[in-house]
């Protein structure tokens, strides 16, 4: 297998050699021979991270112990962390193992970071690889289900996909490798033990070659969602309108585009994937919806507005509800929006990014905040008062340039300026007014 | 059942309505049951087709007597037909289960042909849908294999997908409906049995809705087949070359328009993947071979032919081989390309389609051919004797061309007109020619 090994490496990933790896290892025997075989190519240089998940106590301080006896024997650096696996799993509602997964991947990017490693090694094998396709198929998948571990995703590399299970176990004993049976996430391996105990040597009887087999069906799928991205990428340049005039990181959709494809269901589900959203039957409606109909995700919205799909970061709606602070000897701001503010003696020309106010009807500290329910404006050049709701909709603002739209407020929520649209007629300067405060959105 | 197959039939089957249908039925509970169904729900015109394909002798026997009880008891017309399957599969080099398969969809389309059925209809159900998944998995497939059985295919249609094998046989046990256990093609059942009875029970156990999740991975993966269907026919006028010179059926794939896509090879097995080839890896390394390079499938020919694949149906290599006779008394032929031949007294316009030459020096029967090795011509107009492979190349013909060019040749072989481009010299009118015939290609 060593020479297998070798080939492989410097046939699929000449790009790791002479690089700084970091091989996440359990103790099983899938990442204590990848980092044996690693130590013997000498092709790179390599350092372990271990996390203990505790989730079976005694058993995961002993592969902690393992690892660390490991890492001394053959001088290498080495990394450990515990996890509170389950309270974490229980706070963020998910199954322990998401949890684990999650808590490991973090931790990988993390040290990354701090010890600016190039790539993280993982020791998925081509039985993980088949399993995964079964487990997908039971729980419901689409093509991205049934392609299988990627090689490569980001700075994560397997590079023990093409060997089995059997080949692994067989280069252990062969060289006298000691491992631990992995014990770290037994408790989550219902699904997966019996699908490998159960399902998968069926299969097998039925095609010794399965594993081979399989590869190249992994290949044809593969080969076949390249040519959907190729089509996506083709469709967006129509379908997607740049948006240059939000302030915020947005993409605009327009639907009579998507309409127009042969299903416009299956494109948006394409189009939309990478943003974690589990609803696609409420996405899908969204296409015939009301305006201002919107769909979330855990990190994204999509938001029906006119005759566009809106999509921006959760983040963005959340945005919402804060609220940022100008003191009374303040002169400039910068966040959310650029703002200089300067005390001048007299008035001179006004604009839609400059405004004149009579400073001593304020009342500090200002506000800088999005609009909200209730609020009122008295617009200059108009009688009386308008529901600042109404403002937005006799100005045909989009549901996002009502979003994207900052206000300046005293103190007692009392609208001084819709900025860059309208002031408020109640701070403007009069004849009276002795000292002026010049407000200016650059 | 029945109601929910009612409502079936009508929100996704509505053009069966008032149709003539034939139903193949085996005996089996799947096809008895839908041959009830169709029975009870009096939505269409019904026949049945029994096909007994002797693999079980009296078992066989015995299913063909059921199903003609069955159709006279409920009055329904039948045909029945037996097929020596063995001896087929081993003439044609395939397994009995491709031969059954073969031998009764050949059968089902004479029987439409003749009878003027609308529409056939089969009994496949979810069971059988998820199980060749399975097995389309141990053999290895791509998306193609994974996207189940279609609900329509030309005027095959199944309607029973959507139930499962449990609910049909609830059904039939509920109506006191009678059936054979389908013994039809046992010897081919050892796959399909494996995974039906050690394979799927333990998916289930997993998930016990999972042929409901099976369905909708499989709309997710027909989805993605849309999106592959619409890139290809995008694609395809730029890669495809109409080619109106060629007097027979070909299709011209533009070499440069292929290698600029993203995954020439991905592209040409969905290019080509109707024409029944199967050494893709030949296909792929027929962009870069040399010119007059070949690949065949059954049914069809793909040939590198300078910067293009050329891809006609078998046969028109084959016509290579035929002759064709032309006696002394015929004055036209039609086949394999049209010729008049006029006894003259005297020569006239001569033209790239007219010729004339020396009767007395004919001898008969007179040949049409295509080229072989070894040819030689005389041109008029030049000294001496060329190669006709020669010729060719001088004339800048390409191997299409070459393939589409007929020879007009003596009953020696020796050629009298390479037809509609060169006439040889040999069969030249002189001044003492008596006998003039002249050979108009219309």
């Amino acid at each position: 297998m060593l020479q297998k090994f070798k080939e492989h490496i410097n046939k699929n990933f000449p790009f790791l050699k002479d690089k700084k790896l970091l091989i996440a290892i359990s103790g099983g025997v899938d990442s204590v021979v990848l980092t044996h075989l690693f130590n013997s190519i000498k092709f790179a240089e390599i350092s372990l991270a271990h996390c203990n998940f505790k989730l079976r106590e005694v058993e995961s301080d002993k592969d902690e112990d393992f690892i660390n006896n490991l890492a001394k024997e053959t001088n290498k650096p080495i990394f450990t962390i515990s996890f509170e696996t389950t309270i974490y799993a229980k706070e963020n509602k998910i199954s322990t193992q998401i949890a684990a997964r999650e808590l490991r991947y973090n931790w990988f990017q993390e040290l990354v970071k701090k010890h600016h490693f190039n790539y993280v090694l993982t020791a998925h094998h081509s039985d993980d690889n088949l399993e995964t396709f079964l487990i997908n198929l039971t729980r419901g998948s689409g093509l991205d289900g049934f392609t299988g571990i990627p090689k490569k995703n980001g700075n994560i590399v397997r590079t023990l996909l093409p060997f089995s299970r059997d080949e692994i176990l067989k280069y252990a004993t062969k060289n006298n490798i000691v491992w631990r049976e992995d014990a770290s996430n037994a408790s989550t391996k219902y699904v997966r033990n019996k699908i490998r105990h159960q399902v998968v040597p069926f299969l097998k009887e039925i095609n010794p070659s399965l594993l081979e087999t399989f590869a190249k069906s992994l290949d044809n799928l593969e080969e076949s969602q390249q040519i959907i991205k190729d089509r996506i990428q083709d469709v967006s340049s129509t379908i997607i309108k740049k948006d240059s005039s939000s302030t915020l990181e947005t993409t605009k959709f327009t639907i009579s585009e998507i309409n127009k494809l042969s299903n416009p269901k299956a494109y948006l589900y394409q189009l939309l994937k990478d943003y974690n959203f589990t609803e696609w039957n409420d996405i899908y409606n969204l296409l015939s919806a009301q305006s201002g109909k919107q769909v979330f995700s855990k990190t994204h919205r999509l938001l029906k507005d006119r005759e566009f799909l809106i999509l921006s970061g959760r983040d963005f709606s959340t945005a919402l509800e804060k609220t940022f602070e100008i003191h009374r000897n303040q002169s400039a701001i910068t966040n959310p929006i650029p703002l200089v503010l300067e005390d001048i003696v007299e008035k001179s020309e006004e604009n839609k990014e400059t405004i004149y106010i009579d400073k001593d009807l304020l009342k500090y500290p200002l506000l800088v905040r999005k609009w909200k329910n209730g609020d009122y404006l008295y617009p200059t050049g108009m009688q009386g008062k308008k529901k600042l709701s109404k403002y937005f909709k006799d100005e045909k603002f989009s549901l996002l340039e009502k979003e994207n739209t900052w206000l300046l407020c005293t103190v007692d929520n009392e609208i001084i300026w819709v900025i860059n649209h309208r002031q408020d007629r109640r701070f403007s300067p009069t004849k009276t007014t002795k000292n002026h405060l010049k407000i200016t959105s650059i």
